[in-house]
């Protein structure tokens, strides 16, 4: 058994590489982009998230919005570059999945080059985060956000 | 990579481990038992139902009901008591799903014995079976099924 290549498999089926892009007075042409590595499961069945935590080192463990499931997560950008990329780096995913990641990548080195403050570095990141997940749903357009 | 650790992990995640118990009147007792192993995933990421058949040797891939997914199935009880139950003992879920795995192996391996034609072997089948995935939904009554 490695550990690792099973992590993958895992986070293949029921991983999630998100970014989300939400407004906010706080942040840079407000929008805040906050990118995350997610994996939930049903709480009868959480000795997997442990697993996560334990071998990325990073992250946390909560009930989700609804209260059948826990959620590990990670949102921490250094965290996301320094430890989870470099572990779907390492021992890839196989799915179409591998298409979001390699996007999430990008993003999050960007964001830990700080170049999501600078106008085309936003707008760069924009492009990508619309280009992954295509089935899922968006609160705002693009157009809406874009500079 | 470790192709077997990963696809453990994978069916961690999203596998399922059933035994479905039917009406029938070709079969002893007037109930069919069927266990299977199956997988399914989104059309556009089902190159890892491809991995799953070359790596197992057995089971078939075909659209499910809906028509969006696709499903990787080993129906076969010699295939799931040659190929797919090895696999899993080797390299074994690390979820609580591996107590269903456990009840779904012995279930699978007194089948492959022809225990289920005897009434001892029935009753202790379907006693397994209705300690699997506690969380779903059961079309009989195990009264109704026991002899």
């Amino acid at each position: 058994m490695d550990a690792k290549s099973y992590l993958s498999g895992y986070a293949d089926g029921e991983g999630c590489f998100c970014v989300s892009i939400n407004r906010s007075r706080r942040h840079a042409f407000g929008w805040e982009i906050r990118p995350s590595f997610s994996v939930s499961q049903n709480r009868d069945r959480a000795e997997v998230l442990e697993i996560f935590r334990h071998q990325l080192g990073c992250g946390s463990i909560r009930p989700d919005r609804s209260d059948k499931t826990l959620k590990y997560e990670v949102r921490s950008v250094s965290d996301l570059v320094e430890r989870v990329i470099p572990h779907f780096e390492d021992t890839p995913l196989l799915s179409g999945k591998s298409r979001d990641f390699e996007r999430f990548a990008v993003i999050c080195r960007m964001m830990y080059r700080k170049l999501h403050l600078t106008e085309i570095g936003f707008n760069q990141i924009v492009d990508l985060a619309f280009e992954m997940n295509p089935s899922g749903i968006r609160k705002y357009p693009k157009e809406k956000i874009k500079i």
